[in-house]
């Protein structure tokens, strides 16, 4: 589903960050919705993230039943194998429950 | 109380941070109620920790008297013992009393 | 428990304003803590509300399992028989749960 | 799926006021997600919304395409007829969407 | 280039705001761009604003030459043709200019 | 200690507002300081407050004992007895004690 | 120097609010500078006011020695004078001096 | 079009700070409007550049069509070409588009 | 008057934040009262301060004449030679005064 | 102008940060007036600056026609001169022109 778009100025090191305040999931233990924003902050090589594509993405876990942290760890791994960045950090700030607050944040190389 | 869950990618080194704006105990001199927002950052090894034991585990100290320097050395260590993560920083930050604003932060290995 | 002091100027309608982040009771039907900032405005008739006792009146609630609109109906009709002001209004703002905010407001008289 | 609970001071007029910022539907045109804030306010009269049940109610709008503007005056015509309220406001703050923000504010009776 | 959709509930007067941060137009004297931020309030008649005909008319600004003053004035003007609402409130931000804000409200009916 | 000087404009009503967040003063239970932000808006008849007179008024309480209801209705009592304002507010926003904040409003005439 | 402009619609109501956060004058009493955010909400009649001018007139009192509430009712009688509008308020928020903030507004006729 | 102005201090290594919130351009696949916050921070060698003229240069952009991540490159090469600075940063921070947020960085030198 | 508390955790370097809104002070100079927020860092070795002893310090300096720079750095004398920190840091946050906001900020040892 | 006194504490490198919001100059290009605010961080040797010396140093400029990067230099030059800090760092931060931003930052030795 991600697609990938050429880096205009691969001969130089800069940063993309994008973020989505709109993702949401299922709990795999109580089947309640869950509501996070995601942030990917990243060093491009030869591609960048076509963003439309991620948007695609992004929803497509909005009925699938996954946990705080594989869910952000899978993000990373999807997007490392679709663009190979020399950097990438992916951050998803969870909404409350129980009174409680979860952000969960993973990286891949320098960034 | 606390329950520890697997690590679903422990090859790699990323960050948890759990915050709560609902902690209260008491005070061991006056018998008056304190009040604190805690937060917890760490690196997982080989577990992370159970949300909903953290939560009761918070609860536990409901009806406890315990200082402010005491009880985040307390929790801090409460935690390393139940997950040994690689890396771990607890903060509290205490209701005024008197004035006075107070903040306590204590930390185990690399974070 | 909660204790009245003499208005130095009942000849004049003037309004007081006292807030408390720190109110803390449970869930008559979860027994689950729950956390709430409650406020109270009024216009004193012959008596003020002393302060010392409506911290104590507050702290009553700790362990006692209350509905939230109940608890501000409460809090409201015990504040009105000990005083007796010419207008009251008592306001509750919950912790959220489940993703839901909520807060209760009742009144006494004009204000 | 609406449930109601006894209203426990029906003698007097007071106000509730619930929030969720949790909300998410689909729209009609395009299939694509929608994101709201919702926030009800109401007067009750014999009875009270239940908020586990409306938790639930949101959540069966996941999968539904609904318009802004018809959607707040569905959830208004839908709580009225559960409680009866003596007057009840509901407001919708939509996401932005290709530039624009929309809030949709409907009421029944005086509040 | 505006279009109308029919109202869900007419029989009932509810209010609709719809803002946009991007509305950009050329000042008339020196031919530099302004930047303002548009806001529209309405209680619909028989028909509501359609939301991307709505960005479409912000657009057909973007090159044109117009006043402050004239352009809040036109946009209502323009609004009430197209769907006769029962009130209406248009609200232009303008961003500063020799350090000076603007803001241009106007309104036609009751809102 | 308080100085008057003339209205300016008095075949005019406009209203002056003076805050300062420097007031402080001792309670007379405990000895110990209190500290409030003092606001007062009035609509002058023939006379203004002098601003410097003021300041150093505010300064005569730094060593007085004073309860908050008594202090914010005496002050007000003092500027009426000064200037003879058409009308005036005066409130007091004292700072949190044992996890409660107090504010006292009081006026005279119409404001 | 303050110059007028034509009003686009005189047959409608409606507001124009212009805020500058720069105006600058002096103390009469001390020679030192005071600093100011001057804001103007009006309802024009038959002209606006032209903003550039509006610039240069506040730039005017940057030497002038003038008192807070004389200055501010200078101003409103200044552009009642030039634009005769069907409601005007002037306010002056004034940077502190000695711990203290002041505030002065006027209007003339309904806003 | 861009100019440069001599640097008044080149003896020393300081920093600049510009910042627009007025950057519009277009999308190049969809016709429509974009808009962005460009900040550059750069310390100067021989030259500094002409502000009027930066302006000037930023809405050339307003017809043109440019991916995000190619127009920021562009204008650190066009600024870099311009006055060689001894180190340079661009940042372009993209309004909300699909409910997702995209800011692009890229430097030149150390800074 | 400052009084030290013994170390629960002296095994483990960690670091305690107090801070006071609620010192004041006199002008040395001019006799007018000085005010500011306190904040004190530290790691402790074998103590702690102790709380409510150190409120009473802060009073203490009520009518003191004391100069910014001089009082920030006798705070830190004071509480090194009290408890002997690994580190420490005391910042002074000074209210306005001519227009102008000083801050003081002293350490010891490494924090 | 400017003047120094006697640092307190000569034997420990502290900082001392001071923030005038109240800066003013002129363009040497056009005659209009600018803003600013001034902000001075540095660690004294063998003296500090003297506060309301430095007041009055800041009001020099208010009649002068000054570039934003020259203005900023020459300060640092002139208190460099005066007191010798062991390091010092100015930042001007400009009111908006054009749309446009700038902030300005020089520093000498280590800070």
């Amino acid at each position: 589903m991600l697609e990938a778009i050429d880096n205009p100025s691969p001969q130089r090191d800069y940063e993309i960050e994008i973020e989505s305040p709109e993702f949401t999931c299922v709990c795999p233990k109580t089947g309640q919705p869950d509501f996070a924003t995601i942030r990917v902050r990243y060093i491009p090589d030869r591609h960048c993230i076509e963003l439309k594509s991620f948007k695609l993405y992004l929803w497509s876990y909005r009925d699938k039943g996954v946990f705080h942290e594989a869910v952000i760890n899978q993000i990373l791994d999807d997007l490392v194998k679709k663009i190979a960045p020399r950097g990438m950090e992916v951050e998803g700030e969870f909404n409350v429950r129980g009174g409680i607050y979860t952000t969960v944040t993973a990286s891949h190389g320098e960034i």
